[in-house]
């Protein structure tokens, strides 16, 4: 399975009670299908995934498959706190159609999770898993980070095909892909650091920015592969100062409020996430505009 | 409600297949009423909350209640990642005859969980739950700590009676004492300064350790209650050490097997949560027999 | 030597030209002199020893040592980063009548100051030096921490008679009593926890705050030891919103300026430490006087 | 001043009595000077300025001004804690011939230390020199940051022409170079990320790794100019290897015992830095062997 190129991190949208509105992530999914975009992640950090129930992820599920092109490839987030639940979500996901999982790390009981926690963890999924696993760490959100060490160990199962690092730490993506065959693929998830994780042998990212953005995350890869590296360093300089603000300052709320700018359906995060100010909105729609200047029109 | 005294944060045994085993909770909390306990703390992080189905929270808040004695005071642990969920779980609570909540923090999204998220978050909580709510601050875990300023602000909400931090910072403890009527109520969850915390103006513990050491954790309560200082300093010294083994490095592991030794059903915890080692066995019963002779025996 | 009390962390006073004024220092002296505390600790970090040339410090030992009251304990501060001129430091000032050298940690090269690194180098001080040695960890400025068990294993060297912890964590206070015999005696650098350190069973303080109110510092100290507990706590609420503001927000420069509002020789510190802001002052202004009317009067 | 290309940070090497050895650097620098090193940074971290007294630094800089050949430009490392120690040093520098210096941030006092803090240091520092001065953020030993907003704010300061950043993060390579113009140069000081710190921007980078392979340190920036990337990346995928275990894990004893393998002159580094062990040796011996074969021989 090549996992090279741009995949979006899906937001969930919700409509005016509060509910998953599947006709508004049918929307979205419609548009990206024109896109270059190699896929979608669905139930990500970025889909609110922690704050929704077990029969609103079935619901999510099932839409996104539906929704999405043939061309695209579907990426599951099944990554629970206990083994036995995440091994349950990914055969669900399997059984839905989806060909490969992403699972993030365990996080809560952080102080006894040695590498060997992850590495049991990570095996018993991966075995028990009827699709290809991905890695995750994600240190912003978790507090917890897969190491080189523990990553190299887990290149090696046969159902793990790769990886999603989302610290924006480019050693340790030079570091897996020094010691792994490529057919362990590195995707990174930080928008601010695409084509310096590109140049150091990742083959793609899964970004928040590209439900927003997907043509300029899409261009930087298309630059990079073109050789075209100064184009894609210039490219890289704004998509980093959008990211910085919208994705790590403002989270969920920040994409989902730029891709109301953009047209999509957006709307506001699940408490307690709140929604944005009126001035941080105002500086969001700035930057957007300065990114892709069509966001201007709101 | 009057919160002073060493509360057990209660584990959840399982049966042989992993099930929740109802029996072994009422095993447990039939020699726990037979102690000088406040009371008990059902599905705080000791009891692998994070680890269980809906289904299964719901069958062990109905054990614990029908087993605890009637002089027992009962907090459910009641937190969850949405607020909406949070005041779901509290409701139900509050149903089956729980008197108060025990509140974690949400986390997940720690880079925009700024103070206002958690200001917003509590109050619509306590706005919503029939019964009072305790802040949980449990750093270690979640990555957050609930900070001073935050935690002297809620306190102002008329259902909203007192707090748990389990950061062992006591100057936390110092400052909210000194911001806050008598009424707001602080417990300690680190058995490893039980005394500083009390002389800081803790009104007692929600304590892993009481799980396996219900009477000593008491003790030391009841000693600075008589101005037995020097008695108690003494006893202090000896918790922490069991304290920082068991439950700091080997977490509910460690506090199930000591629960072993002591003739209480501990059990193994579940994936990813691994079993202890042999060695790390073999250390826990000899710091246990240590602090309580009658641990020796296994 | 009896460490028990409260020891005033010394400020270094400049004159207008930004020299060091011994006259302001002896100002100072003379007016600690008059009251109850234990005695002085001669540049320590609230002394900006790390700002100051080697003449500088030569000076500064010799002023205090001349105007210190006889019964007044002295404490040098003499840690630098090399093991080699920590030890010139210290017999130097045994030679200027010293009693005791308080060296803190060494802290540049820290990712490879394991354990051992600091056995080594306080042994090599502690064998080298005429007068005994404490320990000084202090996190918040050097960004490594002295752990309980490298202290045990220092505190058994004959020369090495104590220390002062600055990182106001009570668990290892607690740890160290219960591991040591009582002639190793432990100091908090905290004035936010005096009260539960004493508890936990420290035998005093070295706080910058008692630079500046020497007779409060002092008078937790013996409401402690008289079991007037309630009133210790009472006094432990007002220093530690005192503590939080004006050491540990503002450091030395907050520091002085308190004790310019308190009739010492306060002054600027040092660039690149920057004077406060007037907003910055007027804050400290109102809580100097809330703990201390008579501070009232700037 | 071009900054391109890879600087060597020097290493202060002793004689058997403990003291600076001229003859030693002279012979380092003899052997450099026939490489393609761009130049040299003279008492920066690795070269233990903070354990060096004032006479011993004046002899170093002067025994290497002395030796390098004209076409290497050299670095001075001037930074101190107070600013006008910073100033001083920088005067002296500039005396001697130094036609840069490198100036790391003040670090100790690190609460107080707001960006105001580091704008009016370094411009009083740059106002002051004759010479033109890096910023020098090194967050492993001084556990401060320079961040993105302070950075682009001194880089509008005449005499700022540059910025070596050893955090290894290079998302703040992205967004610097993105907020300045070309005349400010961004140099890397970590050898794990040297091309992806190139492909973002940088235009070379000062590290310690080329005081031992200074030919390999040399040719991934020279196979990255000629847009050999495939090459480049094999060989960073090596560097990264021996840098986190050399310069990461085992510091300055590491970096001079592998000069010692091949044939500079290291020896060890002053205390309170341990010499290695003999298995620490051996391994590093094995990385050496593996990315230069000629270092194998020892």
């Amino acid at each position: 399975m090549d996992l090279s190129g741009i995949f979006a991190a899906l937001t969930t949208p919700f409509d005016f009670a509060g509910s998953f509105s599947s006709a508004d992530l049918k929307h979205n999914l419609h548009r990206y299908n024109q896109t270059d975009l190699a896929g979608y992640v669905v139930l990500g950090s970025t889909g609110e995934s922690v704050l929704l129930s077990a029969k609103e992820m079935d619901a999510i599920f099932s839409t996104a498959i539906e929704s999405a092109a043939p061309d695209k490839r579907l990426l599951a987030g099944t990554g629970a706190e206990s083994t036995a639940e995440t091994i349950s979500r990914t055969k669900r996901a399997a059984e839905l159609g989806y060909r490969a999982a992403l699972v993030k790390t365990p996080y809560y009981y952080k102080p006894v999770y040695k590498p060997e926690v992850y590495l049991t963890h990570y095996r018993a999924v991966a075995d028990a898993s009827p699709i290809p696993i991905l890695l995750y760490s994600v240190p912003q959100f978790t507090g917890v980070t897969l190491e080189t060490p523990e990553i190299l160990a887990l290149a090696e199962h046969p159902n793990i095909i790769g990886m999603k690092d989302s610290s924006g730490v480019i050693q340790r993506i030079v570091e897996v892909v020094a010691g792994t065959p490529p057919t362990f693929q590195m995707l990174t998830g930080a928008a601010s650091v695409i084509m310096p994780a590109l140049s150091a042998g990742a083959v793609g990212g899964i970004l928040a920015l590209a439900s927003a953005f997907p043509e300029k995350c899409v261009a930087i890869h298309q630059l990079y592969r073109q050789k075209m590296y100064d184009q894609a360093r210039e490219l890289q300089g704004k998509l980093s100062l959008a990211s910085k603000k919208v994705v790590s300052e403002c989270g969920i709320a920040g994409v989902k409020f730029v891709m109301d700018l953009r047209g999509y359906k957006g709307g506001v995060p699940r408490l307690p996430i709140l929604p944005l100010s009126d001035s941080t909105k105002a500086a969001i729609t700035k930057i957007a505009a300065n990114l892709e200047p069509s966001a201007a029109r709101a």
